[in-house]
C-alpha cells in the first residue's frame, strides 16, 4: 500500500536511471546513419566515411591518431591493452575498474592470458603513489608477471574524474615504471565536458598511449573505438581487431555514428546535460550522497531501508557493492526526461 | 580510347560487382531499427526484441534454438567453431573457405590454436570421402591435433550449393568421425532461397550443430549470429561472445535488424531477387562461365585481356585467384540495379 | 667484526634454508635412473616404466588414477587448472598461493585467460567459508568470469597443512559450488608425513579431483606430475601436457624417479626427516616463530636487524613480505645436513 | 614359418630402428649428471652450471647466444616460433615438419593462434623460391594472416641437410620477405657432423634468429634449448618458457647435460657414428632407397610386402606416409649396436 501512495503521489512512470546504456539512439546520429545508407561503398573501413573519420579525431585531438571501430566497450579496452602488453604483462587497475569486473575476463582472452594487478583509491581512482607500490610490489623478475601498462577509467566508474594535473602525473609514473597508458573512455564526453578540457589535454599531452573512446553510452548506436596515440602499435590494435571479429564489412555506418556524433560538439551537448542533469541530483541527495558528483552518475548510501521505499516509488536504479551495502547508483543519461529527474529529486530531498 | 566508346556505349554507371557487402541497409531493416529507437530498454540482450529473437529464430527453425548476435560473420564463425572445439581440435574445411583464407586468423585466436585442416572440392565443397580421408590422415594419436569440427559453407565462397541430401551426408560422415557440425551461413537466405527448403532441412535436420546466420551482406547493417542447434554449446557461445566483446549493450539494434529480416520473409525475397539476377548474368555468361551459377555469385574465366575490357568498360568487380588466373567473381546484392544487371550481360554476352 | 665473531663460533660452513628446490638428488633416484639406462625402449610414455607408474599411483591412492609427468610444478598446476576450468572460469585460491605469486601467469596463459580469484586466511589457508563468499561476490551472470575451481596447497606455501577434515569440508564447499578441486602438492609428502594419513584421505575422498605431485622438492631431479582422479579430466590433461612440450621422448627417467620415490615409502622417509629437522628449528626459535611448524617449513619474525645478524652469522634465506617486514622463510630439505640445522638453532635461540 | 626361418638366420636380437629417441643416455653425460649432484646450488638457472653454458654457447657460437633449456623439441620449437611471431602471423614451413605434424598444435597454443603455412620439396627441404611464391600467395592485407617467420629443420624430417649455403639463401630470402628465421635442430649434431661446418655457419651467419638445439636425440636424457642469436627476442623466450613451465627448479641437471655434451666434441662424436653407420645401410640397400642418406636416417621404398618381411625378420620401423606407401624410415641412434645394423644391412641387400 506504501507502494502505491507513493506511486500515486509521483505517477506512474518509471525512473528509469540504470545506467546511460538503456537510453536510445540520438536523432542526430540516426539520421547520420540514414544520410549514408545510399548505394555501394567499399567495405572493410575502405569506405569514405571510416576514412574521414581517421581525420576527424587527428584534428579533434591536434595531432596525428589513428582510429579503429568496434562494436563494445569492452572490445575497445581488451584490443587496446592486449596490443600495449605481452601476455606475461600486467596491467594496472583500480579494484572496481570495468576491465576487472565487468568483461567476463576478455582482457585476460584478447591478451593470451595477461594479468590485472589491483589497486585501490576512493572514487575508483588511482594515484601515483599507488602504481608505484604496485609495480615495487611485483619486483620479482622472472617469477611474477611484469607490470606493463597502466588502464584507467575517465570517468571512472564511481564518476570520479582525473583532472589534467593528475592525468599527467599518472603518465609521468607510467612512464617512470616503463608502462603503456590506457585509458576507458566509455564516458570519456562526460569527463570533457566536465573537465571542460580539450581531449588532448587528458590523453596524449599526459602520456597516454591508447583511448578506448566510446560514444554508445553518450547516444550512438554501437559506436565504440581504439584511439591510438602511440602509432607504433597501430598495426597491433588493427590485427586484434581484425582477429577479434570487429572489423566489420559495412563500416560507413560505425562511421557515420562517431562523425555525427563529434560534429558540431554534439558529444559535448548531450554529455554537458546529463551532467547537469546529475548534478541537481547530486544536489537533492545532499548528505546521503557517498561521493560528489562529477560526472554523471550519482552515489548514494542511504541505506538497504531506503532504497527499498525509492524503488516502492518507480525508481530504477542498481545496488553498488550487494544489496545489504545500501549504496545506490543513479545514471543520468544523455536522453533522460528532466521530468524524471525532478521527481527522484525530490525521492532523494528527503534523505539529505 | 577504347575504355572511352565503351564507356559511350554503356553510360558512366558503375557496375559494381564487388560483393554484397557494399550494399547499403535495406530499407525495412532501416525503418525496424527507426521504430525500436524510442525510450529506456534493458542492456545486453535483456530486452524485449533481444528474447523475441529467441522464439522468432526458433519458430523459423521448428525447433527451440538459442540466437546469439554478433557484429560480423568472422566473430560468428570463430565463436561457433571456438565452442565446438578443443584448443588441441582441427576443423576440417576447404581450402577456400573463408574462415581459413579471409579472417586473419580469427578461428586460431578464439580456440586458444586449434587448427584448421584443409579439404579440396569442386565449387569449395566438401563430400563426404574427403572429410574420411581427413581425419583418416591425422590418426596419430596424441601427436597430431583431433579432428573435432568439420565446417562448411552454405553458399560457399564459390556460390555452390549443398542440397539437403548431400547435406544429410555430410552430417551422417561426421557423426560417424565424432565431428561438430558448423555451417557458415554468411549467404544462408540465398542458399535457401534457391534451394527452396526449410531452413531446418539443410542444419539441425542434418545433423548441424551451429550456423553462423549471417543477414548483413543480404541487407542488414551489421546483424550476424550464431545460432545454436546443439543446447549444450550454448553456455560456450554466449560466454565466448561475451569475452570477444560482441554482447554489445545496446540489443535492441541487431534484434531490430534480425527480426525486420526474417519478417514476412524479406530475407528470402531479397536473396531471391539477387539470385535471379546472378541467373540472368550466368546466362549472359555462357561458355565463358567456370561454375554453373546457383545462389548470387558469378565466376566467369574469359582470360585476363577480358577482363581488362570488362573492367575498361566500368565493370568493377574481385579477381578470383590472382590476376593472372583470368578469372573472376561477380557478386550480386540484394539492392543492385537492375540496368546495371543488364548493362554487365551485355558485355558478357561477347565472350559466351 | 660481529660478523667474524660469530663465524669463528659456528664454523665458516654455510647455513642454506633458501629452499627445498636447492637440494641435490637423492641417492637411491639417481640410482634408480642409472638402472633404467640401458638399451632402447618405447618413446613417448610407451615404455615399461611409465605404464608402470599409473599402477603404481593407483595402488598409492588406492583406485584407479591418471599420471601425466612433467618438468616443473608450474606446469603440473596450469595444466591440471587449465583442464578443470574454461578460459571463462576462475581459480579460487588464496592471495599467497605459487599459482598466483609465483608462476609469471602460467594459470592464465594455459588457460586461454582465465582467472584467479585471491582468498586470505592464516598461514595461506583458505576456509570453506571463505569460498562460500568469494563465489557469492562474483555472483554478476555473464558479466563476470565463472568461479570454476578451487585451488589449495598441501602443504601451503606458509608450510600450514589441511586436515583430513578441512580438506573433506573445502571439498563439500567446492561441490556446493559447483566447483571442480585442485591440489598444489609440490610439498605433498611433507604434508602426508606429516598428517599420517593415506594419501587417498586428503586427496579424491575430500572430492579431490586433480593433484599436482611433486617430488623434485623432496629429492628427484625433475619428477612433477598431474594425478588425475576424475578421469573424465585425463584427455584434457594429457593434450595440454603435449601442447606444453611436456610429453618428453625419453619417459622412463621421470617415471624411473616417481618408481624409486614411492618405492619402499622413500618419499615419506625423506619428508618425515626435513619435517623433524623443522621441527627443531621452530622449537629453537620459540616466541619468535610467526607460525606453529607444520611441515618443513619454518616463519620466523625476529625483525628486520636480528636478520641481518643472521646473515651474518652466515645463514642463508629468503625474507618473507619484502625485507622491511621482519620476516623470513626458513626451509629444510631432505638433504639437510643436520649439524647446519644444529648451527641455526642454536643463533635462533637467542631470539626465542 | 617363413618368420622362423629368418628369426633362425638372423638371431633373435632385436633389430630397433624406429626412432632415436629410443635409445638410452649417453654414459659421459649420465656421469655428469652425477658429478653435480652435490650439495645446494641456486635454483631457477641461477646454478653455476646453466650460467656457464651460455659461455660454452657462446664460445661454440663464435658470438654472444643466450640459451633456455627446456624439456623437450616441442617446447623449444614452440617457444622459439612464439617469440619470433605476432599472433596474427604465419611460420612458413615444410609440410613435413615436425611444428606441422607432430607436436599437436603446440606452435599454435604458444603463440596465441599463429598459422603454420606448408610448402612443399624434395627431401622435407625448402627453397628460396617456395618462400617467396608464399609469401606472394598471402597478399591479402588484413584478411589473411602477416607471414612472419620461416622455420626449416636441420637435418629435415628426411633426413636432409641444408648446406651452408643453401642456409645463406634460405636466410636471404627470409629477410627480404621480413620473417624472422628459425632452425629446428632436433638433429642439429647430425647435420654439422655431417656437413663437416662450425655451427655458427649454418645458423646466425645465415641469418639464423633462433635455434631449436637439441641433445635428448643424440645421448642426452632431456636436454632441449632454444639458442637465442637475435637478442632482441631474449626476454620474449625467457619469459614464455617460464610460463610454459620450462624453467625447472634444479637447473644444473640439463645445464650439466649440455656441458658434458659439448664438451671435448662428444656431440659430434656420437653423430657422426650414427650417420656413418646409417651410411652403411644407405648402400645396403641401395636403389631401394627413397633418397639419399645425408645424415641419421635412411628412407627406402621396397614395397608393402618387403617391409613385411624386414618386419618379420625381427626388424622395427615406422612405415612413412601411411602402410600402403611401401616406404619406411629407419633412424640409427648414437647408440645403435654396430651388428644390429650389420643384420639388417643383410637384410637390406636383398632389395638393394
Amino acid at each position: 500500500m506504501y507502494k502505491s501512495l507513493l506511486r500515486l503521489a509521483y505517477g506512474e512512470e518509471t525512473m528509469n536511471f540504470r545506467s546511460d546504456n538503456t537510453a536510445p539512439v540520438a536523432p542526430e546520429i540516426m539520421a547520420a546513419m540514414m544520410r549514408v545508407n545510399e548505394g555501394a561503398s567499399l567495405a572493410y573501413g575502405a569506405d569514405d566515411w571510416s576514412r574521414r573519420l581517421d581525420q576527424v579525431m587527428s584534428a579533434l585531438f591536434e595531432r596525428e591518431v589513428r582510429v579503429f571501430t568496434v562494436a563494445s566497450g569492452t572490445a575497445a579496452n581488451s584490443i587496446a591493452l592486449a596490443s600495449a602488453v605481452p601476455p606475461w604483462g600486467a596491467v594496472l587497475c583500480h579494484r572496481e575498474a570495468h576491465i576487472e569486473s565487468d568483461e567476463c575476463g576478455a582482457p585476460e582472452f584478447y591478451s593470451g592470458g595477461a594479468k590485472l594487478m589491483l589497486m585501490d583509491g576512493e572514487g575508483a581512482k588511482v594515484t601515483p603513489q599507488a602504481v608505484k607500490e604496485a609495480v615495487a610490489r611485483q619486483a620479482r623478475g622472472i617469477h611474477s608477471v611484469k607490470p606493463a601498462a597502466l588502464s584507467v577509467s575517465q570517468a571512472t566508474e564511481r564518476g570520479a574524474l582525473y583532472t589534467q594535473a593528475e592525468m599527467m602525473a599518472l603518465g609521468e609514473a607510467a612512464k617512470r615504471a616503463g608502462l603503456a597508458f590506457h585509458v576507458d573512455g566509455a564516458r570519456f564526453a562526460n569527463a570533457v565536458a566536465a573537465l571542460n578540457c580539450k581531449p588532448g589535454d587528458i590523453t596524449w599531452r599526459a602520456g597516454v598511449d591508447l583511448l578506448s573512446f566510446g560514444a554508445t553510452k553518450n547516444g550512438a548506436m554501437a559506436a565504440e573505438s581504439v584511439v591510438v596515440f602511440n602509432l607504433d602499435l597501430a598495426e597491433a590494435v588493427e590485427r586484434r581487431r581484425k582477429r577479434g571479429g570487429h572489423l566489420i564489412c559495412k563500416g560507413r555506418y560505425p562511421a557515420a555514428q562517431f562523425l555525427a556524433y563529434l560534429e558540431d560538439g554534439l558529444w559535448l551537448r548531450l554529455a554537458a546535460r546529463a551532467n547537469a542533469l546529475a548534478q541537481r541530483l547530486g544536489e537533492a541527495a545532499g548528505k546521503c550522497l557517498s561521493l560528489a558528483v562529477e560526472s554523471n552518475q550519482v552515489f548514494i548510501r542511504p541505506g538497504a531501508e531506503a532504497l527499498k521505499r525509492l524503488r516502492a516509488a518507480g525508481a530504477e536504479f542498481y545496488d553498488w557493492g550487494g544489496e545489504a551495502s545500501g549504496e545506490a547508483r543513479l545514471v543520468v543519461s544523455w536522453s533522460q526526461d528532466e521530468a524524471e529527474v525532478e521527481r527522484l529529486a525530490g525521492l532523494l530531498r528527503q534523505f539529505a
